[in-house]
């Protein structure tokens, strides 16, 4: 690999270090491109870890081909990447509970542990967090990344790397499921076949949920979807028929009748779409939840208000995950969850640039792309 | 009174009686009459009132200018009236806890008492309820009218009619404020300063909810609040900002720098409209729940999804009550609540139709407007 | 077989017909006999059934064994037997959503409909709940029995009679597990390995709680559920050691520190035995719920009450169930879980009172016990 | 004041001053006294406060006269002290928000903020919270104490230290209310009417709860809460009675025929008298919460478990409080509560060891006593 340019915005004491720290950088004006970062010290409460996995998120592509997601806006270079698990390199003072050598999953968020939203543990909605991979904090597409032990946990020998960086993304289905309420035999309808609609379907299975129907725009998805999760029911988004249309035949998958008995209790809503959104409303059991997990447009229009109040819709919407890492790490480690047939690439960090492009080519049909980095690095010095 | 045409669509046997039954009804072609309207014996389980007192709601004149509300559509003519109180005359077989005499509030909705909905408690989402005032249904605004037992709640003797027949309107803000988890020593943002408005800003009072700030557009409304409930503060809408504007104005209220931390928790949209509706997701703090209590129109745009997914917040929509009457009952008569006040009009029986037009015409400046009969009709023989 | 004496106590119209209607009954000087029982006519809103199998209960034991459970007490001959299947062979007047040869799950407990905890929902608190199989109403183990149209639940072809029969005490854990809040990814104990707490080992398994520990005083029983969830872990209750002693040894199999972070969140205690429920006291995380789902003495001593309230647990009992029926059918029908495997012993019902005598027979290791009646009777005529 | 012996157990780095900074210390011998205190210099995130108000609690004498309760020990000494205000002289480094001269209210208890517990919001059950005033984090009696700004509460001007210093046992109140569920127009039970006991009747009144009954021993105690909250009932434990039969007297007062429907759904038992907890179970509705605030002996027996169960009653146990110094400063401040009456006996700092013996002396009929401490310290140097 060739000498990179290295990165700004890195704050604290660099490791003095012949080894090189390859990153995947996101520039203000939308390029992407590979560079040389620099390893930092480990300060107090932090270890520095060798990133194993990062897995790519839709969000990252997003990122670098608007620069932005709402109030996110990439105003300079960014190392991105915050689907990862890793190795401790060096251990900071004051950690407590981790050691040289422990294997881990790294929760991307790191909140301030000041404001009233911390301390009431809803440290998702910190204002101050700091989230690894969104500008200006440097995320885990390098080699070496210094992160709070506190935001790390254990992985047990049985949970590779590999599968570890997939514990973002099911955080995020944990904390939309918990929202809303899925439960032992009682339907679920999941919308959209991507990567976290096919994580909802798993965690729907394995909550008991039952029937469970799935739908998405594409063919392809679903015949995925139907593989990956055998007992769920499909339903390809008639683009034909309005929203309520739509929910209408969905409902048909639930129970013949399609009436509210059979209809589902609760719906995860994992494509942010509008039209999705509002034929989650008209599918939904009365007094039911739609827990919206997908984030799309800044503004929504066509809600069925009328409907929603009359059939006493909740529209719950959810940022992120509080409180998920230890549950995934139970369903991975307890086989409760096998995502692993998610992950249709793989690619080395040297080719991770490759990664993020194959990833943005709807075309190439990807699941989850996930760049691992297999090079011997415990030893620093 | 002149004689009267009899009304359709009673059904079950008639009360032999010489004595009037006028009634107020709406018909299909969108006009509003008084009329002599049967009585009838009351079957099982039923009792025969004699209706004291009747609220007139803002749906009744809905209903009357344009003949339906959402899928609730006047098809033919029918009696209006569902906020009342009454006393019981005849007592029908099968008939427990009730007898001549009792003074009772009524629950106008009687569900199916079939479906899984009922069967769960969950009544008011009943898709076979029957509800008093609604075609095909006959309502309270007549003298005598025939109730199930089981959906009257008997009235202390410190509870007068007038008092009683505010219960329908409370219950609806009782639901409503049972969704929002209002608390105390909490924040709660009150949009809309109309009858359920201001019934919310009492109960939220009586919840222990500090701040209170309630918002309308007139400021004679607000005015009315201020003295209704001299602890709260009041937000004229500023038709010059935008949704997100008036929100920032509104937070100042709640702590003067505006921030997450003064925020309030729950929101009660009390007008259903849009903008309103949008204001209040950008008032409510992050994690908060935003209780849509008004309707509005059948479709609402420009909602702020992005936002709303950021912040993490509950939007719930209720549709009228369940399990509301007895805590009702106790708010008045335990003096926890006060809503004597919001009865700005009462016109007899007989003055039905002038009341009526009193309430649609805003320029009035009327809050409630009750109908009652003070007529001594116990002995119907 | 001979002609049995009738059984008093039937109300209501008997059909005229030649077919025995042989049942199970327990007598006020706690004998148990097979006697011949008039068969009723459906009345309004219900229905005539074919009672296919029914399961027998430790309930039903006690009963004969005691005459009485805490207040409820047999003072006269009554059919036992509530956990039941059957067919449809007649239809009373009202009733919609039922056929003659309608295939159908029998909810026992008919509860009154008016009172408020009715309307509320939580029917099974009702005071004046008629339960089949509890002094003085009738219950399953006979031919023929009539029962409410509205507390029945339609079997689709998958399930069998033996299946829907289990139902019952599937429906006891359903409400206990939704009480305790199992879910995804967090671990779960289970007190006691009879037929509710393997039960309830395999709606903690279906509803992807993990690590999952389940305790019993018999290996026997152990190895059982063992065997029947195999990714369950087991624990012999150590009679050498007191309930803090046997608790700290059931955390290690949550993880090998035994700490808080490991210790589950969420108890079920399916014995009712006083050791036991303090021992779950002892067991659970800080925080977390212990749900009491086995009933046992009148009266419990040495609660460690410091303990678990330094500790902050909520101690939460059930009373049977409410809305149950559908998801436990979605999960037999669904795949969810299988139970077939708890039946170990059937008996025709000429044998019933064989199966009675070999289910109070500790030594014989029957787990659940089931009476089937394939007896052709759909024709009464 | 004589010069006083210094105090163990300081850490940190002292204040060089010529000023006093009595405090009051039990010891592991069960002594109580004044000594003088060392004064920190405050550390990072820390601020040096003035103490100017603290309550005695009943665990203080109890730690006084006992030395421990349940597992927490005074195993050396330490000074006591945890319901208190002050003002901020000295602000380490990292403090944000706070400045000299600030008036604040002190949340005693400074959680690990490490444990999954502290990340998951539920601070106050922390394994390693460090107490104010709980051996051997020394309190808040003395003149000057360093604590961090996090657990530090600004107060309004309209709030007064004395006030402030009643937010401590006010925060254990709105812990308790909200986990008991306490609503607008529902019924609640009050056992006790010490301290905790008469600021739940005020938070209940506050709440809207009606009816309400508080309970206790002490008729002298029952006057003074009919005193302070007018609109209660109250009831003498009848000490011929049993815990049963008590609770039918209870029963009564929230409606004559003492059934379930007039039955409180809450009962929030603030003795922690076993026999006390068992009347609650009698008492409460079916299906309805006891929450325990009160801590009484290590083992309680006699609980009526089948009772318990067939009842389905929640049984809840509450440790301190978390997120409750918001909302309480809110109550006062916004006139929602005034707890000013329940401080009957204030006393100077110097004179503290005389306010013990009144606090302990049960025949001076205190209900709250404040140690309060006028001196001008706002100057160190």
């Amino acid at each position: 690999m060739p000498l990179l340019p290295e990165v700004n915005g890195h704050n604290g004491v660099k490791v003095k270090t012949s080894h090189p720290n390859p990153s995947i950088q996101v520039t203000a004006d939308h390029q992407v491109k590979m560079v040389e970062a620099p390893v930092e010290e480990p300060g107090h409460g932090q270890v520095l870890l060798h990133i194993k996995a990062t897995g790519i998120c839709g969000s990252d592509i997003h990122f670098w081909k608007t620069g932005k997601i709402g109030t996110l806006v990439f105003e300079g270079d960014c190392i991105i990447g915050h689907e990862a698990a890793g190795i401790v390199l060096k251990v900071g003072e004051g950690v407590e509970g981790l050691q040289v050598g422990d294997r881990v999953a790294v929760e991307p968020g790191v909140p301030c542990e000041k404001c009233f939203l911390c301390r009431e543990g809803r440290y998702n909605l910190c204002e101050d967090v700091q989230f690894a991979g969104v500008y200006p904090y440097h995320g885990t597409l390098q080699r070496y990344k210094v992160h709070p032990a506190k935001w790390l946990y254990k992985l047990p020998d049985t949970v590779s790397y590999a599968e570890a960086a997939l514990l973002e993304p099911l955080s995020v289905v944990l904390h939309g499921i918990r929202t809303a309420g899925l439960s032992l035999g009682r339907g679920a309808l999941i919308c959209g076949a991507g990567p976290i609609g096919l994580i909802a379907l798993a965690c729907a299975r394995a909550s008991g949920a039952h029937p469970i129907v799935i739908t998405d725009l594409e063919p392809k998805r679903l015949a995925f979807a139907k593989e990956f999760s055998p007992g769920c029911l499909t339903y390809q988004v008639n683009r034909s028929l309005d929203a309520e249309g739509n929910a209408k035949e969905i409902r048909k998958l639930f129970g013949p009748e399609g009436d509210e008995y059979s209809a589902p209790p609760a719906v995860l809503e994992c494509t942010g779409v509008e039209n999705s959104v509002v034929t989650a409303t008209f599918a939904v059991r009365r007094g039911g939840v739609v827990c919206v997990i997908g984030v799309g447009k800044s503004i929504m229009n066509n809600l069925p208000f009328m409907h929603i109040s009359l059939a006493e819709i909740d529209l719950r919407f959810i940022n992120r995950y509080r409180d998920t890492w230890p549950s995934g790490i139970a369903c991975l480690s307890g086989g409760i969850l096998d995502l692993k047939k998610l992950v249709t690439h793989t690619f080395p960090l040297e080719k991770a640039i490759d990664a993020l492009h194959v990833c943005s080519d709807l075309s190439q049909g990807s699941i989850k792309i996930q760049i691992v980095d297999d090079v011997e690095a415990s030893l620093l010095s």
